[in-house]
């Protein structure tokens, strides 16, 4: 059986999206794509066998698609999925579900109220099979307890629209999800510091910024973001346990010696560091969709990612700790 | 287009081979698969669909058959790489591509007189990433002009029935084709040095054993094989240029701090280490056929990799350096 | 010329420095030895051919001391580093200077007062060649310009008299003093974070905790402590600049492989991380002393991690920010 | 008690010699340097408080040396070796002992007759903490059975005097002294491979080169030899045990990250890599004979190694495998 899928946003992630799901993922096809650019949209849809539609609605209830993958603008995201829902098609939403907790909670009520799991949101990280190693050497517990982690989310440059806000609801949420997961405990209160800004930052950009989330079972993960600093793409991750410490590093297997120097090669960017992860992501999407079964991060998990990063934001703002306030969790993600 | 499979061998290589393309591969499916173990043939087939014949020829002749991997012992490839051949069918051959110099100018001269490639040999390392760093990293001259290179390929274990020469043939005949890819030169002679075995190897087993490869542009590459290490699957290689040097280590992203240790993992076998590196070795075997190519190691490279195991399994006997006489090169496989 | 040493303290650190004076450093001698308990002190002179002496200040006035090491608890400090004053004897004072702000100032304002330095306080980390690494590293603009830095500080375990507040006052004065003198810049601000004890830990003990030290140029420093971490010595830093990254992690040459695992060995202790650091610090004050000179870290410095330390503590005790006030720093340190 | 030294030699190791002697070395000092250029030894002399002989005898015969070191061209050792045993003076003699294993032998001889061991040769590597781990590794079983070993020692560049023969007892003889130190074993046969010359070294000089050294109890020991490599001085080993391997790297622990790669320095020479050890060697020279003892590598081992770098030369002319005949070990070196 194959999985015929309506892709929603054809800019880079979108279009890269296409590619892997009509040629690197075994089960699926592309059906259609929508574009706010309508030619951009015929380029994509072309290169995949797929047509072209004029709007989401459309990708959404065509009856030839079986799953919406939506990598629109993030705003557009909470619409795009409440229309998944009430067609009855399995959606996954690029992080984040919405930009609002508000708005995640709209979709949150409307899955709950469908009785079922729709939804699965886009925090890869979790088919990082380095991240996998950090999960199962907590859950196995061979660092004791879990007690504190420290990350780093460096970006070599972003573009001039980037803002202060976007490092967290940007950056910093992919933290949020991993510490979650990795701890099995929802991030009660955060806390963004400020810190030296890079010279090498635009000036209305806050650069690099410190983070610290607070976890509801007393843990404290330290998160440095950076995004304009320089040199590449560096996201790693050391979790502190009661007799021990797993990290993850850059992935590495070659080593050039020249010139006095041993190098290891630095990711230049997400799609170096994460390609592949993204097409584990997307191939267990589908092998899940073709038994059946809606897997991965939940809107639950979309909803607290948006949350913690929404109070991280108040907290880039007053300089003060602010709490988390989550409803209560449904039945539904449990 | 689906590229239908016939798969001859259903030992654990093959097995696993079938489940690659039928489950992870985009574009193939098992259309009929032989094993000498009957009740084995069909019951890997019926976990892909597939039927099971009683023959490898059937498997060949099979006309729902679009192409042919074998797996299956050693000293059958010849016969059966010749029937694809005849019935002009792409193969996928695992190495080697038949257990004498002889046999496989045998394969030589009938795809020479097909006049055109069918025949891909199955030395994987060439799709394995950190080698292709090492391969890209030569040919950009990085390193200079590649001078010489040690690699070492360790297992931890291996059955009772491993031999000396087996070390050769089966082992080190991997760092063989990985030298003529990387160094993009023949080899013209073998030496293998006796060395103190193991006390824990079997003791009709030397293990471990050094092999020196000359070649034709007068490089040497040092080949540690050590098939009963205990301590896991070591495979890496360090080439040396004329100004800096490029190595392959053990693929590694995470580290385990506890007991007073830093730990990484060093992989348990090939399975662990080279996986993802046979499914990308398939993808790119079915993607080129759907497009009506048949590229990867050549019968050529096949043939040369034997002619060398060859001399040095004559060298192992003799302790002499043994020169390799390779026949000229068809044009075409230049 | 034989720099003849007087040593006040004879518990390990300081039997450590009477060994290394004795018979490790080049151009000094033991000349006398006071510990409050008599026999440790006589056992410790003897093995250095030097006496043992009654009272702190027997050691300090003797006229065959040329100069003067303490070793003593850190309370003691303060009257015997200004009787070295009075006495007019060069003194190398193991951390901290004093235990209180107030009491630093008052033996800057002796020195102040003589009109030259006498002083050099023990932060050994200066000599090390890891940390001058990170500092040459920064001060050459290598990374760009420094902008923050992680540092982590555990150790395997501490005795039970081991307080939340030692870790400030014995630990992380350490990262305290290794900021100042990495960035060039006071600490203005700390805020200890509570995080999840560990239940290794003894019930009274906060542990581990975190610390952030705010610099005058807006820089911030993540500092992790965890004295009961149970695995080794572990202590690290990354400074990160504007244009790259520059780390220091635990010196490492050599790596054993066994097991299915790649083992890199963690420091015991701190004798073992930084025994050699020790007898460079000595051999550099020895040296110093002999051209008539008193060098490395001064009295000011020992007073700012001092009061560093204790709005740490401050910080712990409330849970707020706790800012650091400095009086201006006199002529004779700049 | 200090040991006055005479220094025979004041070349560049020679000169560095004296000033650790004189004021690096706990209990020494330098009595007397002499240098076939007079000027030079002046020089040197002068700044270390010594007087300038003008010859070798005179510093060796002198009443005020009560050691001496001897840092000379290689051809003069055996001479000056016999001077120092006949007037009963311990020698600390850098490598070789003597450049033929004939001259060797005389030594052997001289001390055999003397009845009590004066010599101490300049095999510094086995006083460096990296080799020493791999030393007590293998010592105390953690890889089992030493098996074998790989060893590369490669250096930026060479004089242009520097030829073919030199590699092998200049640079490799120390890769012979630490295989027979670490085996524990004699080095019965050795192997020059000839291998591809690097376009960047002297036309007169094979370089780099492969060498085989065959140990009595038949394992074998791999050594690239590479001097001009043009990056760095890279001197590294790793040996292969039954149940494990444990390595040699070059020592490191800072990391720089910039402009996309993770980078580790390379020494640069000798000096950088080993200049700790050599002071390790004075000091427990020294620090021995203060006790009244002489100890280290003794004149066995400079036989032995240079009659197995003799064997090597012969070898690098016929390409042929030649046996080291070693004469029986007298009862003074068991």
């Amino acid at each position: 059986m194959t999985i015929k899928v309506g892709v929603i946003g054809a800019g880079n992630i979108g279009a890269d999206h296409v590619t892997r799901l009509a040629s690197q993922v075994v089960g699926s096809a592309v059906a259609a794509v929508f574009d706010v650019d309508a030619a951009r949209a015929e380029q994509v849809a072309a290169g995949a066998g797929a047509v072209a539609r004029s709007s989401a609605l459309e990708v959404i209830e065509d009856p030839g698609v079986d799953a919406v993958l939506i990598a629109s603008p993030g705003e557009l995201h909470a619409e795009q999925v409440l229309a998944c829902i009430a067609a009855g098609k399995p959606v996954l939403c690029e992080k984040p579900l919405a930009t609002t907790a508000a708005d995640c909670l709209k979709v949150l009520d409307a899955e709950v109220a469908a009785g079922r799991r729709w939804i699965q949101v886009g925090f890869m990280r979790r088919y990082d099979p380095g991240y996998q190693v950090v999960k199962n050497t907590i859950d196995d517990g061979t660092v004791g307890e879990a007690l504190l982690a420290h990350m780093v989310h460096r970006n070599a440059t972003v573009p001039g629209s980037f803002t202060s806000e976007m490092a967290m609801t940007d950056s910093v949420i992919h933290e949020i999800d991993t510490t979650r997961w990795l701890f099995g405990q929802e991030i009660v209160r955060t806390t963004v510091v400020a810190t030296k800004p890079s010279p090498l930052a635009a000036a209305h950009l806050r650069d690099p910024q410190i983070v610290l989330l607070e976890l509801a079972g007393g843990g404290v993960v330290t998160v440095e973001v950076f995004v304009t600093c320089q040199y590449g793409y560096d996201v790693r991750c050391e979790v502190v346990g009661s007799t021990g410490v797993v990290a993850l590093e850059n992935p590495t297997a070659n080593a050039l010696v020249t010139g006095g120097r041993r190098i290891e090669a630095v990711p230049a960017d997400w799609r170096v560091r994460f390609g592949a992860t993204y097409l584990t992501e997307l191939q267990e999407w589908i092998t899940g969709l073709r038994a059946g079964v809606v897997g991965g991060p939940s809107a639950w998990d979309g909803y607290a990612a948006t949350a913690v990063a929404e109070s991280a934001v108040a907290s880039l703002e007053t300089g003060e700790p602010v709490a988390v306030g989550l409803v209560e969790r449904p039945g539904l993600y449990t």
